[in-house]
């Protein structure tokens, strides 16, 4: 029996790579060569307990691979094709996907909550040398020869995320827009609102090294909040308040502050992760009558996302590489989890080549 | 000098009619004798001290009526013209009113939370024999004569504001749609959403007058929250939740259930007043990832909105007139708002003729 | 080897109800076995060779049947089951489908014009005993008990295509519509700018049969062009021209009236199939200056379409049944081809039962 | 009386910079003294006596200037201060405006085909020293210090032209574009889909120094007309069409190609003056079942559409200098007219100083 090395979850704190069974492709199905991953925020909350899955489970979400093998019924690939996987890989053929809302994927049927992230969540992820791929035919996005793994990796799901947050908040030319937070998503949400012509981005954070990243992406303004009174500082930039405010950390304080920082008629365009109770100051939100909209969003996933997202790399828009600021063996994956988790050196995404 | 008589507000629990004096019509405004209005639940918050407004002021903000006066610079219009005018009397010239958010009115200028909102809040309002209209080229509705006052009267704000549950919500063709409260504007929202093609409303209340007339007014199920578990029985009924949830109440209960029964993807559109600290479960709307939009809205206003429902009246597709269930002189005012207040006698709105 | 009795096409009006092989069902596919079918204008284009398709097809694109095969990875269904599969059967994995235009669906691939037509155009189509359908997981939508074949089979084409005719226009609450022709087309988009929550619905047409039709279904006024210049007086009703036209024939005539008969940034919703040359009066939309928009629509399809829609006749919204006025064995099917070709016996639409 | 020099049109070839009487403000007006203007394409139509104006108007439409004086009821503005008045100056107060259709303003009243255009077509315009500003609460943009009158002149109707080609097309992150013509508009079209966020602009024109303008604005690949079957190329560098495409001409022939390089399910975004029969290639928009759309949209005006595009341009996201070629005296305005019209030395855009 062929196998394969991995990164596998065994319990709280408790990652290793070892020797597991490689996959192969049934009907729909395809496998790639994992050539470079690299490890989420969702991957440290899974690995410290607070988001639970199976323990045996493959984790990672955001793979860069050449296919290997590709199961009856998918076609127009060839094995070898260098392609990108979206973090969400919808079915295209449920309700929630028939309906537009790919991350929200039934799985064939109607609806499921984050039913489209099934990486490392609910069936084996990529932080290994083989990935089994489902509903290949509408998850495999070919990679143009012109662009390295390296410029695209990061489209997987950062960058889908962060940009989505711009997306979903209907940033339109002129707009004003806060981003709370500039870790890896808000900084791509930071380039997000840019892309879709806001006059002016201000980026939030209270880490110097982010800060300066957040203006290197692009970032008009950037606001220390140990610093500064960014709600007062905010009002004063925009003449009122901002169009969009995008939340990219998922805590009352920032959710919070994304809300007290909108105009009349803003929108709250909201990335993190939540837990525990979440509050909505009722002033802050004029009593449910200031005409605002609160959006959530979870990374938008398929090949076409994956395609649009590798034009604009492709095309010179965008360069998220310098995100990339660290890159590990997958054999030195836990030396990759401990930098990113414990936020040393600087780091903001560790790349891993299986 | 002039006189009319008017309802003031002296102080919480205090409202007086009494004699005052007559406006009249300087540049860009009009004055109207009032021929109908009636009595809103917000006007109930402000004579028990719940929202704030000066002593002195003349409340009530639901005004139909006929033209008295016209100032300077105000055109196409005859003294004598019937109108309907909305609570909402947005400017049309500042930067909300030009970005399409006429009820974050800045008079003039910038955006102002709240800010079309005048009547009885900010200006004199409408119980009262005369009322003098802002910004009367923006705000003078004619009403064609095959209608009558107590067919539109209706339309200045809780019909405005529960169509717009729908209209803010996305309702579409085939929506299933669940509407938490069935107040009058709850039962507005289940006309609106009815309107705009839902396949299934649900009303849910607690009273059961209100699911009566919530049948009546098109529900196709009605739930009383006392006796079932309604988030079962919805997520049953839909397989799954709703694509629409529409809050016309201003509670935690209703705000928290109005989450949970949203399909993934789906949009909470609330229309409540809230006050104290509203929570959001974070468990509810999926940590944050169900793709969960909240939009809130405040009553559309302007001339064009009253139009439009005029209009929906006029070729008989809505007949709001069974909420009208109880009727009193300006006099009578007062008896007016006990009954309204009480919620007495299976009252849902209560017409008023000065 | 077994056989089934199918409508198959062999040239220019030339076609026999014959025995042929049984489909059966391959990887993805599912074969129905039909309960009830109609013919469709497009039928009759075929027919008479204004639309080509290749001799030996069966033709037919509407269907409702019961399952009586499902390939592999088809999942959630049972043999026996009822379905209604739409008239356009997307596969939701190509770049169009997750584009969310699964109209132009590309087959896996890309985009292709008209691509989501496939039933008697490009394979065999449901005037037959047995059906093959493909991407059976996104095109089997099951019928409740409690509706009829025959309340649900004109959703498969012709209601959803009407009714993109006002969700594409974008009717509002309070709108006027037009609807240049009341063929089964037209008197569904008249139903849908109904349902859509249009105050005024007003249907043009040439035949009194149809005008009654459109009374009785929904429109609030009805003209004949033959009598009356119904340009003036649709702006005569509209205070200057509705906010969306609806066309619903394809002919210079009827898409050039419907552009005149617009408001200055009114919505032109065209659905007709056009040939030849088609002009644009470029003084009927204010020489490109009138912020108009002209949209085309195909045939909405996919189970969850059909889901929505059959929830629409469930809930009673709808009831289309009237528009069947002939019924006929397909054995017998040419005679009703004769019929609703030469229009005869007002005839709207004709139902077949295998 | 007090006089000022003005460009009055007399008749068709015969403009006179003269003498004239100086406007004051009424009710709801204000006076401007033109700093800095320019000349249209449109101007060039009135002159040669393709579009009709009263003799005796003076002409222009895109000044920027210094309050002189300010009308009763006009707030906010003080005497002095520097000013940007877009080429469309809504009312803010008429059916169309409350609509948010500001370009077809009905003055007050309904809807008015192309009504929000009046400077220098049915009111006078600004090549003048001074120009009357109806609706004045409506239209003036105040121009913060660091940006000079040239920085933003270009954005009273050029650039608010330009990229609303590129917004009513809804050009998304990741999408192809074409952009026919690379006259001034064109340019700024380029320039809006490349705000938005297009990976792909590519501008199509047959003037070498147009076709290198627009690489130095932002488009990626540049075709000429004359060398290149730019339909195969495009469809070669898309695979398959472009998602958006601007037209920005007004003849049959890029009307049609814009519509011949669209994908199924993509949009034309027409800009130009059309003029004679436009003709709609049939088989190039699939028949009418392409889910094509068509939108036209006359430059959005108003203050807040101002005060946004001056933000853009404060924040250095645009900067449209490089367009202004040429620059005139008012007094030698007639020499502009000539240079402009005649497409001599390279010229795109003449700045004239009053």
């Amino acid at each position: 029996m062929e196998k394969m090395r991995a990164t596998v979850f065994h319990g709280i704190n408790d990652i290793r790579v070892e020797e597991v069974e490689r996959p192969h492709a049934a009907v729909g199905e395809a496998v790639i060569r994992v050539t470079l991953t690299t490890i989420c925020g969702t991957d440290l909350h899974i690995v410290r307990g607070e988001y639970s899955v199976k323990p045996g489970l493959i984790i990672g979400h955001e793979p860069v691979g050449v296919i290997e093998e590709l199961g009856p019924g998918v076609t127009g690939y060839e094995i070898g094709d260098r392609v990108l996987v979206g973090a969400i890989t919808p079915c295209g053929q449920c309700r929630a996907c028939l309906s537009g809302q790919l991350s929200q994927c039934g799985h064939g049927q109607g609806y499921e909550a984050i039913g489209g992230w099934r990486f490392g969540n609910t069936i084996n992820g990529g932080q290994a040398e083989y990935l089994l791929v489902p509903y290949a035919q509408a998850n495999l996005a070919k990679i143009p020869d012109e662009v390295t793994d390296e410029q695209v990796v990061l489209l997987a799901d950062i960058a889908s995320t962060g940009f989505s947050g711009a997306e979903s908040g209907g940033v339109r030319i002129g707009d004003a827009v806060a981003v709370f937070a500039q870790g890896p998503i808000g900084l791509c949400a930071t380039v997000g609102a840019k892309l879709m012509g806001a006059a002016l981005v201000i980026g939030i954070d209270g880490d110097e090294t982010r800060l300066a990243m957040a203006r290197r992406m692009g970032a008009d303004v950037v606001l220390d909040y140990r610093e500064v009174d960014f709600v007062s500082e905010i009002k004063r930039l925009t003449g009122g308040g901002v169009d969009v405010a995008i939340e990219a950390l998922g805590t009352q304080q920032t959710f919070e502050n994304a809300l007290r920082c909108l105009r009349p008629g803003g929108t709250l365009s909201s990335l993190g992760v939540y837990s525990g109770k979440l509050q909505m100051p009722y002033e802050a939100f004029a009593a449910g009558l200031g005409d605002h909209r609160i959006v959530t969003t979870l990374c938008p996933g398929g090949k076409e996302r994956m395609r649009r997202l590798i034009e604009v790399v492709r095309r010179g828009r965008v360069d998220l590489t310098p995100l990339l600021t660290h890159r590990f063996s997958l054999n030195d994956i836990k030396e990759g989890y401990r930098i990113f988790g414990e936020r040393l050196d600087g780091v903001l995404k560790v790349a891993i080549r299986p």
